[in-house]
């Protein structure tokens, strides 16, 4: 027989099986909880001292064991045994080890229901305050890149296709941009998060005179949840976090694929830093930028994690159920993987090193300038369509010739098109196309000097801020 | 060979696939944009006019021609074809049937790639607001039915077993929490949803001096996309919406399994009328809740399309690529299954008969108000974990002798506890155990009548707002 | 009021809501199962003749009658309606028209419950033989290009870095395998779709006396389904296939990822048919790889399908719930996608043009045989550790002087392995590193000829079968 | 800088980052593959020796050195260091400690690359084996509580609204063949396991004169992986795997969810052993069925494994990307949770226990006999839809007049059908409907009986060949 130090074992007959006792435990995982749980005891038994639900030496007592273990956790100083079943009840019996009986009164008018959900909202508050500064660190990284390539002129790709040539600082900053609206998803996420659960107990609150918003204010917790049923029955908030931040990962993965792409030989733009590659134990002469790939397939496992919380949530009867004991360790693994890919972003985008002739090399290829020499009809009064329509035979003509468009300025363009073969050629123009695109968020490079200072300006506060 | 409209055909040398034309057509899905693709031209149009980039006499010409067109589709009256390929593609030749060859002046200094998400950004806008509007009906019909029942006592379940009395007022009340979140979260998105693209074109801009901030105001739109790349390539605000949607579904789902089961015969809580319900081809005597196990079905369609878009945009490298065609169908559906079935569910919650009587008796079953008499040992300061206990031990003697803890006020508990007969069974009253519970957000009645007042109010202007 | 011709609607008291009855009807997508309906009737009701429990006249004239149908609906010339619900209904009320009053002795011992996963089976087993045999085509396919080019080298690629030599017979024959895996896998849920469910009726079977074989027998199937419960409830077989589907989705996006960035101009080493490209409204000299792209992005929503059914199933009682109506939009659009994607993918890869000097080009780039050697030097009895750090330095020493290691081999490279010039030579020659790559499933030309002239019987064999 | 012993590292200039050393080093969870690794090694090294690669007594000193690293695994005294990076590094260095220089020749002729698929291959090949094992126990637990319950009568449901009476039995039966089909499927997906990779190297194989067939034999791999490349490219085997158990899992989910509402009060069908549940810490009366709310909860977990699978694999160029380090945690969470749910569940099946007489008074409710009476009608040659129609009214009538359809049999039913009264009542006999139900896979006690026999033989015969 398993010994035993639950807080419900009074009413059972017979003792938990071994097996079931590990398969129910939440302890393995739920530790890195302690801190938090033991911040929430605090201000419960604080508000009960005050509410004289129970006696303010007694109160006095309890905070001043919390406040020890609240140490020893910290000193990484407590041990854990699974027989505790989980976070609560282990906390709970250090705490009567400590100061004796009355710790049996700390658990007065509430439940693990409410505590456990509590103690899941601080924790994500902490990350999701954590993460917004490694997102604007990660901004930051791009911004400081961008701003050395104003001027590197690319070809920017649609289908991976030669497209349209841009510049490097305006590709770099349209991931900044993705990672803006990234930003802002966690932060409404906080408020939904923010709202203290405690008080509602079980489900249906509690007879005893409580008063939550002295808890709340204590904890920094914005509202109190509308409804006490729904307080412990609700995992919304975590599904939510959990989709953001998947989300993320998946925006993350889209620029780990442009990396791993440039490092490719036959493109060559771009060398990830030593630091984030790896080698290969057969070949040599191998650099891999695995730093990118993991990043890219680690997308997977947070989105796992979305459809895990989506099935655990769909068709659970109010209020709680054991099933929710699963949302801890999708949380805390999609939290981590989110936290440490934004910092392994950080260091192999601020290490990472362009090849600018490579790339300038490039955006001359595949007719990259047809677009403009369309345009430039249509400022000699050709409707759009037709342009479209005799630039594409012209780029016909160049790949029967295997040459390029600036070489049939001579002769078959100014035929085709009626204009002077020096017109042609300014249209032809890499520089002049990129610097025509001076709206704001296109790549002319004062425009996008001037956008990159602001987000700058930007990130550094929200970083100062915090 | 297939007869082709395309815009883009005059460069190529052999036909397309046949087959192929079929499977890279939008035009079997996308038609139902065809009203915004007109709106976003006549904006676009009358920007260039005002820029001076198409001669105003034509600019008339085309936005009268566009407005005809606009009539067309709002009536109806308007075939597609499939090698039109495109929605966009479409709408330019039928425009070019109407008001001739200047209609190819249209497609002036923009993409395909700007316009569809400017298209389904506007098409999403329009579908939130919807969206708001039938989960703040669906959670009028709840608190209508919650009105009605502040006083219909029901046990609180945990786990599914009985744990607590609480109304069914409180029960419904909590649902309507949850869409409350629901709904700012649908506001939330939208905000990320409403930002002008056009002006990106292909991805890097346009070289003529268009005024996006003109289109903008026209439309509606909150702001500019900060970067022309990003705004051709990003599709997170459409996984955004579909996740969303995903847990509103989910969310609903829970409710519904609640109906299911409290519809099942050893429930008998609850009834749905017979115009949400199915019979049987075999059993004549079946009445079956299918409209609840419906959305509950559906809602795994919802969960499935969040993975779809992952999935799509997993590594897909900037700018556009043909993989974002796949967002449609699972945005449509989503947003679809979603307002159908807030639209069922409010009229099968509206018309429900609850069971008032088979509820009341299942809240004494289950020793529910054991947690009032360790709560009132707690008051005879006993500490709660050796309350909890003694209470536990009651249980486990009602249990041997198969009776209530009501039928042991007599003798066992006041021997186990030193507390008279009457006492104990003021504790274990049940309307005495809700009616101290009066904190806001739990079931006391007078707390709970206010509450729905309050939300009876704010649904009703949001209703009226709209 | 809404009209109704439904089998279960004589106990109801009021009529189903509108948008309830478009909610629950699911004629508009399971009329393409219609005619395995029709036979799965034809083969009832003969039994039921046989089995004496319909009179033989009756059953002569109901399988008359639902011959007609059958040829009505291969005609196309049969209409649904919305309120028939589902296509049983729809089929008895037509026969009903077509041979009178008899026709309501059909659903004798049975229920749509078991109809419904007869016919789903039925439509499923030819889905599956349909796509056994696109799988072996679209291997041709490949085998057909491989055979091509068993001589053609070009970069092995690991983390998309040059790796090793190798040739495009070996990589497109490694694609080869993975469907070889897939068919399998295809064949194996087949055995599990082909059991009949008939018979089962509502979920307990029927006290006629029915003989299920008789019907196995005419329909095909291989064995009767082993408790009626089950076969009512399970929709296992439906998620597994779907599963299946996605797997081969994902396994065709792998090739699709190669084909789009192949097909880039910095790599060049190969060029999509245009029949299976689209342009650029935009930019006149655009050939997009649209096919890859979008066979590529609909692996996301056959991803989602398993995800959708997953999610249906979870935490279903049995038997039968209205839950499992959705089981069929995910299969048939699962189905669907799968077939078109695999159809595509076989004139897209027959189509293909390789650039086979480019692909040489790139395979001497990135020291690709520095692991040759390494092995060269395991050869002169350096341990193999031993030998890669010495190659890692020799790599580092030519990529300090931008040479090649053959450009090593007659000062640098002999000194520091104490080999001659010309041993390490032959060592550094890609044809040579290729040709002594022999054993079965390396890209030496001669065993991969074999291999391939091997697979290419077998699939031809496949396709002569069916 | 890091301590570094990888082997690759000669040719970097740059030590690795710290944070990225730990983003990148898979040793955290791939030790539990180090017996494995072990066993393939020294396959490797005896075939290496056979084919004289290397010298008989290296060979032979090697593999001595590899066994004491076998025994010293088994004995859990092996202690990791994250700077190994993976488990084929720090294996190949405490071989080196233990054997010297040597050790250093083991990595001839592979790659880490198909040594970790190899690797994996046994790995799920045993965890296979024992899940197999696993699923026959728990089907031989619900073989046991089915044949106490052969003539246990409960209601069968559909829409969990009450349908025909069937017996425990039959409904325990449906489970195990359900399991049936998973276990099936798990033999399936073994052989797609079952094929050595060992011998590609990096992608190519290996110029060195190998015999992977010996290799194979050795380790009891059925078949050789047919490509080089495929054979590390690949990881649909792991996919299927995980695709195979979310099936078992949502699969098991079902059953769970019924104990969860046959264990509610209003239900009272069955309770769950003290074992298998816990309390609260608030509610002294509460027992809840934890172990089924978990397992139903952990379908989420392994389902969302499989789209970490899906969207890992999605649009990876061949051959080996690091990404695919990520398919080991979701491979061993998935594997241990099924694991370890079947083994929970086994426990809690045996040690159910059920209300009989509570299911039998729930079989007549709800007008469970209704299709008796209709098929009664049928004998008597009215055609079942008039029938159904007939008998519908009937229920209608007695739900007016608040009474059961025996209580019809004396006035109202022999007037509607013209039976006597007699007739009507054997119709209606709960007892009797089942006997007449004796098909094999139907509820009838002589038939279910003898199924239940066979089954048990089966699955003793799987349990004693393992």
């Amino acid at each position: 027989m398993v010994s035993d130090n639950k807080h419900w074992s009074a009413r059972f007959a017979e003792p938990i099986d071994e097996l079931m006792m590990r398969f129910n435990a939440s302890i393995p995982f739920d530790h890195r909880l302690a801190r938090y749980d033991v911040q929430v005891s605090i201000a419960h038994v604080r508000m009960l001292g005050t509410q004289q639900i129970i006696a303010r030496q007694v109160c006095d007592k309890l905070i001043g064991g919390l406040e020890q273990l609240a140490q020893k956790i910290a000193a990484d100083d407590f041990s854990w045994q699974l027989s505790d079943e989980d976070i609560h009840t282990s906390i709970e019996r250090k705490l009567i080890e400590l100061v004796g009986e009355d710790a049996k009164r700390m658990h007065t008018a509430r439940s693990r229901n409410d505590q456990i959900s509590t103690d899941i909202r601080l924790w994500l508050r902490d990350m999701i305050d954590l993460q917004c500064k490694l997102l604007a660190r990660m901004q930051l990284a791009l911004v400081t890149q961008a701003e050395r390539h104003v001027d590197s002129i690319m070809p920017g790709f649609t289908h991976l296709q030669v497209a349209q040539p841009t510049t490097l600082a305006h590709h770099l900053h349209a991931h900044c941009c993705v990672l803006t609206r990234d930003t802002e998803r966690l932060n409404d996420c906080r408020g939904r998060v923010n709202q203290l659960p405690l008080g509602a107990a079980a489900l249906a609150g509690t007879g005893f005179a409580i008063n939550p918003q002295q808890v709340a204010d204590e904890l920094g917790f914005e509202r109190l949840c509308a409804n006490t049923m729904d307080a412990v029955a609700a995992r919304d908030f975590a599904v939510e976090y959990v989709a953001v931040a998947a989300l993320v990962m998946v925006n993350l993965s889209r620029l780990c694929e442009e990396i791993v792409i440039w490092s490719s030989q036959p493109f060559a733009f771009a060398q990830v830093a030593d630091s984030y590659c790896t080698g290969s134990s057969i070949m040599p002469q191998k650099r891999n930028p695995d730093a990118a790939e993991l990043v890219r397939g680690k997308s997977g496992r947070v989105a796992g994690h979305v459809v895990a919380l989506l099935l655990m949530t769909k068709g659970q009867p109010l209020a709680y159920n054991k099933d929710n004991q699963e949302d801890k360790e999708a949380l805390f693994d999609a939290a981590d993987t989110l936290s440490s890919c934004l910092q392994v972003m950080e260091g192999m985008v601020a290490t990472m090193k362009f090849d600018v002739a490579a790339m300038r090399q490039m955006a001359d290829q595949g007719y990259a300038c047809a677009t403009e020499l369309a345009d430039l009809l249509v400022r000699h009064d050709v409707a759009f369509r037709d342009a479209h329509e005799m630039v594409a035979k012209a780029v016909k003509e160049a790949e029967l010739r295997v040459v390029s468009l600036n070489e049939l300025c001579e002769d078959y363009l100014p035929e085709l098109t009626g204009l002077t073969a020096s017109e042609l050629r300014r249209a032809l123009d890499v520089e002049q196309a990129i610097a025509a695109r001076n709206m704001p968020g296109a790549p002319a490079p004062e425009a996008m000097q001037k956008l990159l200072g602001k987000k700058r300006e930007e990130l550094e506060n929200t970083l100062r801020d915090k």
